[in-house]
């Protein structure tokens, strides 16, 4: 029997599995699970009709690229295309910064590849998404995360970390954001804060990753494009890597996102990329390409927007209804997820069989929490589910919920 | 101005480009080029009206999970369907071996992260295959090549190999071989050396990465499928970690390709791809899977094997009509490659100018070399050009031979 353990690479020999993908298993192998799990975006959503029509167009044998390899850098006209959707966001960019992905978790994997060496220390906010931190764990660096406010990361906090580590010896290179909705939390970083994370990034000399998968979908009752504009539009340092994706507003199925990055940067991307995977399917990228120019991207923004506003105010009413003296949240100003704390006695990772035998699922705010805390918080995602789901479930997660708290009051000896 | 230098990993500090994708680069910017560079299928070959009808029927949108997001070991019901590619291949497997990639490029990466450490020595064939070297090379590792013969790998050398490593302190836990049709020399490891491969793999302890594009592109005028036999159906001792790809036998475009590994490995790639990609295209892997389960994967196989078999043999009648008295190759029995190797006086790296003033190029031989030897060698794919465009890049890249040995005779020393 040969042993695989003394095969395995040290970065393999810690790696496990995402918290979100094992409980997107537990909602496959269950129809009657409500999940509020995985940020999955709304399928009911999708320009079903197009894409057919493009496909069926693409797929016609007229081009024998459509389904060739392709340019690891991508498919030229969707380059292209992806500059003008940056110019719209006041961040003007060219072809020698940008590199299509396949999905922005490859944009994260390049990154860390790229930019972190094992032992290195990164900055991350607490919390932040789990896909960065598997991908930047898989570099083998430290992760050290920074507090956030109601209007984002702590900048006092930040400095301090910093000074910190400097002191320590250690010089964090790269600090990891989600300035826009961000996941888990579903914050915003305010305006003026942008502009002051930039001058400290030049001042501390530290490069920014900001991820921005979440911009167009600003709910216009509470959030306004201003609020959304990114952090690299104002970039006049080059201290900016900047990272996006049609997976939310077109379709995660394509698995297309970009990366634009200064040309330096950009230029080692591409060749890790070469490395993964020479490049992104090129029918997928053909479709998306042919979404932008056809102006489907642009029509989908502001119907999604409606969308997912109207999923958010559906579980804020079930929540308000069902646990309103119980929980707490910041209501989501755009994006997927609703960020709950639950009372203290509550661990929601413990609680997560409960969970599942009343039929709901979510993900334990510990998978996000880079220094283990986090387990009072739940992310809920009222992205996927419909509007009846999202109550139904919201009224399994109250029931779930009041149940912990009864047990947890009568047994409080069973926690140790 | 930010220096960028500074904040490169050891790894991206030593990543160049692909020689392979340069040419790519090279044969997109001038139409009248002719290419024997690249691997690319033939796009007249793919089954472009299945291709459009699956399509079609796919994103009718009844069925919403085929733009959704999916599991990271793939679609279930194509990883039960390379679980009977993998049987007929006399590869018995089950579904916690199996692993759909994003392109088998994925494959070697996921295995160099999970499998290699910085400063590990890794053994490959000399000369081998580009994408391999890149991935392992960015996991930092040292790559050690065994030469070949006629019939593959030289178990002597490769024995000593290991034993003056052992000596130095130095363990291979790895060796990466192309048993099929190799890239780039088109040869195939012979059916008792096949079995002495495990051997030595068990009596060394070391892990072989079987990676077989082509097993199914075999010229039945000089193979049989007894011929290309992979390894891994004789593995009794879980010493073969094997790949493959619907890449040459379908289309590249869709980027589904995948591995069999014992499960503790299985399941550390799947790890590792959760944080590389997430998952595979959903739609990529949907099309691929109809392809197989209505028979077109089948039906391609016998076409295929023709249509490059008859690519092959214009080639060869076009070398033996313009160069036979300059050059010598190995004659192809499958695959998309014929590895030539040149009189001692050319340098086919420095030559690649003047093949592409006459409109003609190819990879060069040293880029397959980990020793960085075989300048006199050149990779000639035959699989994408037309048989009317082989015979003319033939004599262009003749033309080219006959001129650079002329340079060569009269000022020998500009070589210095």
């Amino acid at each position: 029997m040969t042993d695989y353990q003394q095969f395995f690479s040290r970065a393999a020999a810690r790696m496990t599995g995402s918290a979100i993908r094992l409980m997107g298993g537990v909602a496959a192998q269950n129809r009657d699970i409500i999940s509020f799990a995985p940020g999955y975006p709304a399928p009911d959503t999708f320009a079903w009709e197009e894409f057919q029509a493009m496909a069926q167009e693409l797929l016609s044998g007229r081009d024998g690229s459509v389904l060739q390899y392709g340019p690891t850098r991508g498919h030229a006209p969707l380059v292209e295309a992806i500059a003008g959707i940056m110019a719209r966001r006041d961040a003007a960019t060219s072809r020698d910064r940008l590199l299509v992905t396949t999905g922005s978790q490859q944009g994260l994997d390049l990154v860390a590849r790229v930019l972190m060496d094992p032992f290195d220390v990164v900055l991350v906010e607490l919390p932040t998404y789990t896909g960065a931190i598997t991908a930047f764990r898989n570099a083998q660096v430290e992760l050290v995360g920074v507090r956030q406010g109601v209007d984002g990361i702590d900048l006092g906090e930040l400095d301090d970390t910093w000074v910190r580590l400097h002191r320590d010896g250690r010089r964090p290179r790269v600090l990891y954001v989600v300035p826009n909705f961000q996941n888990p939390t579903g914050l915003l970083i305010g305006r003026a804060k942008r502009a002051a994370l930039l001058e400290w990034a030049e001042r501390r000399d530290v490069l920014l990753i900001e991820d921005d998968p979440y911009r167009d979908l600003y709910f216009e009752d509470s959030a306004t494009e201003a609020d959304v504009r990114p952090i690299r539009a104002d970039d006049r340092y080059g201290r900016v890597v900047y990272l996006s994706s049609f997976s939310k507003t077109l379709a995660p199925g394509y698995r297309v996102a970009w990366i634009d990055a200064p040309p330096a940067i950009a230029s080692k991307l591409e060749f890790a990329k070469q490395a993964s995977d020479l490049c992104t399917g090129e029918l997928d990228q053909r479709i998306v390409y042919e979404a932008c120019r056809r102006g489907i991207l642009d029509r989908q923004a502001p119907i999604l927007r409606a969308h997912y506003r109207e999923k958010r105010d559906v579980m804020i009413a079930a929540l308000r209804r069902e646990l309103d003296d119980a929980i707490s949240w910041p209501d989501p100003r755009g994006g997927f997820f609703l960020w709950a704390t639950l009372p203290d006695v509550i661990d929601a990772h413990a609680m997560i069989e409960r969970a599942i035998a009343h039929g709901v699922i979510y993900v334990s705010g510990n998978a996000f929490f880079v220094d283990g805390s986090g387990q009072r918080m739940v992310r809920l995602s009222f992205s996927a589910p419909t509007p009846a789901r999202i109550d139904e479930g919201i009224r399994r997660f109250a029931a779930t919920v009041r149940e912990e708290i009864s047990a947890r009051a009568v047994t409080p000896a069973s926690r140790a």
